[in-house]
């Protein structure tokens, strides 16, 4: 019942490295929900890559991490300006509204990426009692899109937010790729770019279920326990979770994963170019769109179990993995040129 | 950094039979969020266990387990009866309130059950748009006390929610230990006794983490997976929560770990009672409620990693696990012995 | 500190057969929170104009009505598509997310109005539990542009909404005002144009303080009267919300009040446009947008109390309301004729 | 259709001297929501009687002044301990949970009112991430039980609260019966009785419609606009709630309207005990309890409007309101005498 495929790196499975280290973290017994010295370790590794300032809370996932970001510095009539595609507004079922309890602002993007003016038509109303009042920007690095903001974009995009007395969180379920995409350490683009809040993903990137909240510098909150408790992400055998952060950060393999499924990207963009096919945005990280000809998008998907992303142009979706192999993109690749002749 | 002691079954690690069955599940890609042959054969061995009228939705844990619950059956204005020490009400941090939506009407108990008699002047308003509206009646089983309800309690609760148009949720955090203290199938105190809703506990029973919302018969809702979704407890990668339930549920593994868990409460309490020790609550499941001296009490805590539950009386409660040995059991004992004279 | 201006509807005082209709009311005691023959009997004047089918809840503003409209209907994982400048997505502070408990799904418009085609892209993702899913289709009839939808644009998107299992809601705060322009009863282009759930206004139409829920046919609630009082807006001393809208519905006030008000925008775009200054909306109800040049804008804001609507460009709203006499409308277009010379 | 009874001060109707400020207030235009002479001099009103340090926000009802006060000062993982008989607790339908998004501990009592005591061991679990965390002391004055707290029982809750960095909420629906009850200022035993959030009462003590919300010294928040428009409460024509609280607080009409419902509730009840009816509570402000025979209670109820309070005893409430006339209260007296002889 295995198969390897380009649907989502939510598909593969989990490092080698990672189960180790669950492994190994069982033995005995341990205080339950994050007292423990596992937990410690991960934090401190958290620290020693976004700074001394750096307050975290692990959580199961990613929803659970942006809820809680969001819950944390959030009152119930504050809002959230993101892009219309960002993973909060179209695929969370409608927790931040709910759960976070924020009311969001949706930005339509061109490619999934807001900038202050996207933004600035939304900084409004501030003071006004009839206006939920805007208090985070938020937006996805990578992107939903696959695209990978800049760090002079985040920087801007930080700036005009603490010019409104609002915050810029970033929700990073592919983090780790836009590091290497940029090449550059997590505080560079984070902590020194003036992101204040990020939801650090593990799971697309070889872990089993953690993701990470990570409150930077002035927006630290000492809530955080409490929301993540109420938000339902707070793991009782919590040092299986911050084990598996550990295989990640103490080391580069964090840095292993996303660079082969970034490299994977590229090659599969490159392969498909070869042979005629349109790629429709240059891969910045792990994601590649393409147009295929209709008929072979349906054949093709099932086969190599990827996602029709817009059935109007029969544009298609390919994510590459942690574990994706050289000779799995050449495969399709070579399937592809099969049927284009 | 290990060690073994008596403070919850939270701090006991993970079964080598569940760590097994998520490294066996760790191979190639599997689709999403359950949608993958492991996740089937876990919804089929829960069928199994409590009947083909039963709907399931796996989770991370149990905070998540129960607002996913009370969430998909009640409406806003609808409120869930339960004893004042119900995890529910004490434990999560306002989880059901601010999540599930419900309003909680907590109520004194003696032992932590409710009886009909303790929920009847409750059961009032209906109709009344003043009065947020009966809705569901939650007990734990086990409850927080370590007392287990017998299936005539448990049908007699559930005949007093029906009369009312109401449903009975059970919070089943420890439902193997009060299974094997019944010396009952789960089916026969649950979907026979007209349970309709069940958190169903794993994580302290020997899972890494994983908790499963059981819905039964008539109470099943197709809302069930947007609630699961908004919540936060949709496991990407659910295979390897599924993993660990089939790991549980296809043979006695369960069975065993509950069992070994409650025989070592008992030879724990038999001990205690031995050296003359006061046992505040006959043992039936695998907690332990005894008073100590008071000196004596806060020494053994810290060494013997245990919690003490009620300052004013020097209570103390002792919890066993899975992983329980009875020389530790006995060593404790030898201990208090020691000091006790 | 009296005046009389083009603000808002909402700065107009209470029409005098309203406040009569109080006074009257105010013999001996009643029963409180509706059980009163005033209630009684402004409901069954709803049910004269919407039909027999139709249930109500008096409110107290048009927020609360709104609320509601959509928590009776909604559950907490549901969406309402609403145009962006609809009063619920940008004036009503985040009630709706909070306190309806819904997630909105805001649209660019034109015009302040919805249409089939507009809201086609966000009929998706019915059964994802990754998306919150779509429940309600939400127009301001008259719009926030001071349009109207004619009965056939409304009953395209009944017909949108039902044929996707969803209801069509319609924010009535100036309801009168539409059946005015439209020349139609409230049931043509409401209960028989398909509409499922109505706030209807009575404030901004020369009521002291009170609106009603609609709901219609299939989309009546048993728990409506939960949610009323839940939401804050169950009045105990009823009888003199309803009074007020017997004032307005047993004989034709409502129009009278409505009527003015129309007529005086239809002579104030008029006196403007003859004096060369742009509308830049048909006037279709109550409220007139042109574009002054900016000093006159400001100027002229102050002394006729006024809005700006759009700074960029100079656009103002000018609102009429049941009390507006023909001469002060005169006396703007007057003071504008005299310095554009 | 008119009739007196005893049934609540919520079926009474409006002062005359109510009605005529509303009517004076009818006069042109005003600026809307607020922002208008009537509502500035309301609360130069309130700042009066409470002190200069208090903001204030007029709502519609009673329910819409709780859920703002508890709402603008808590946060989603905060909680409010009140008895469990409070209005909040028991006759808001879960506003407080839903809305306001509190958890509310209630509290068993006596008589209604809470005591440091009783408060005490709801005071745990500080600093603990899985336990809601107490941050408001909510009492109602007068009780649901027609009881008065004295100034050293409410000093003695605010020093409780803020011994533990919490606040003291007080719910006064009957607040003017109170000030008339102990013949104090409201100051005296509010404001510098250390209280920190009060619902003051306008609808029960002859009223139309309207409520308000006063935050006191350092319970002042500046949230609170957007609190009370999010809940619903912010009326858009301000002025006629506005009005009416300068008609109550300008001279002494508050005072005249509860005084004469107290002294009622004192005639009846010493009438009642003069004929040999047990009277349950001694009468403390403008509500009587006592004990009829069976199915005199449900005759007299039925005539005379009242409620038979607690079934299992035959215990009635009476309630008593601005215009209750002595001889209304003597010929329920002088009724019950002819039935006992």
């Amino acid at each position: 019942m295995s198969f390897k495929g380009f649907g989502s790196d939510n598909q593969a499975g989990v490092h080698p490295e990672v189960l180790a280290a669950i492994a190994e973290a069982n033995v005995g017994h341990a205080h339950a929900y994050g007292d423990d010295p596992w937990t410690a370790r991960a934090i401190e590794l958290f620290r020693e890559h976004f700074g001394a300032e750096t307050d975290v809370a692990l959580t199961f996932n990613g929803t659970g991490a942006n809820v809680v970001s969001l819950g944390a510095v959030c009152r119930q009539w504050e809002s959230v300006i993101c892009a219309e595609t960002a993973h909060i507004n179209s695929d969370e079922c409608g927790a931040p509204e709910r759960v976070a309890g924020v009311k969001l602002v949706p930005v339509a993007t061109r490619d999934g990426k807001l900038t202050p003016d996207l933004v600035a038509p939304h900084l409004a109303g501030f003071g006004f009692e009839h206006h939920a009042q805007p208090r985070v920007i938020s937006v996805s690095q990578v992107t939903e899109y696959g695209t990978v903001y800049t760090v002079a974009e985040l920087e801007a995009l930080a700036a005009t937010a603490h010019a409104h007395g609002m915050l810029l969180h970033v929700d990073g379920a592919r983090i780790a790729n836009a590091a290497v995409s940029l090449g550059l350490p997590f505080r560079a683009f984070i902590t020194d770019a003036g992101v204040d809040m990020l939801s650090f993903g593990g799971t697309k990137n070889g872990m089993l279920a953690g993701e990470a909240v990570l409150l930077l510098g002035e927006a630290r909150r000492e809530c955080l326990p409490y929301v993540r408790k109420q938000c339902g992400q707070l793991s009782s055998k919590m040092r299986f979770v911050a084990a598996q952060f550990i295989a990640m950060l103490e080391d580069d393999l964090w840095e292993r994963c996303a660079r082969n499924a970034n490299e994977m990207a590229t090659r599969l963009a490159a392969g498909a170019e070869g042979i005629g096919i349109t790629v429709t945005q240059a891969p910045q990280a792990n994601e590649v769109f393409a147009v295929l000809p209709r008929p072979m998008a349906d054949q093709f998907a099932e086969e190599f179990h990827f996602y029709v992303w817009d059935e109007s142009r029969g544009e298609v979706r390919w994510v590459t993995s942690w574990d994706t192999h050289p000779q799995e993109v050449d495969a399709l690749v070579g399937a592809m040129r099969g049927v284009l002749g």
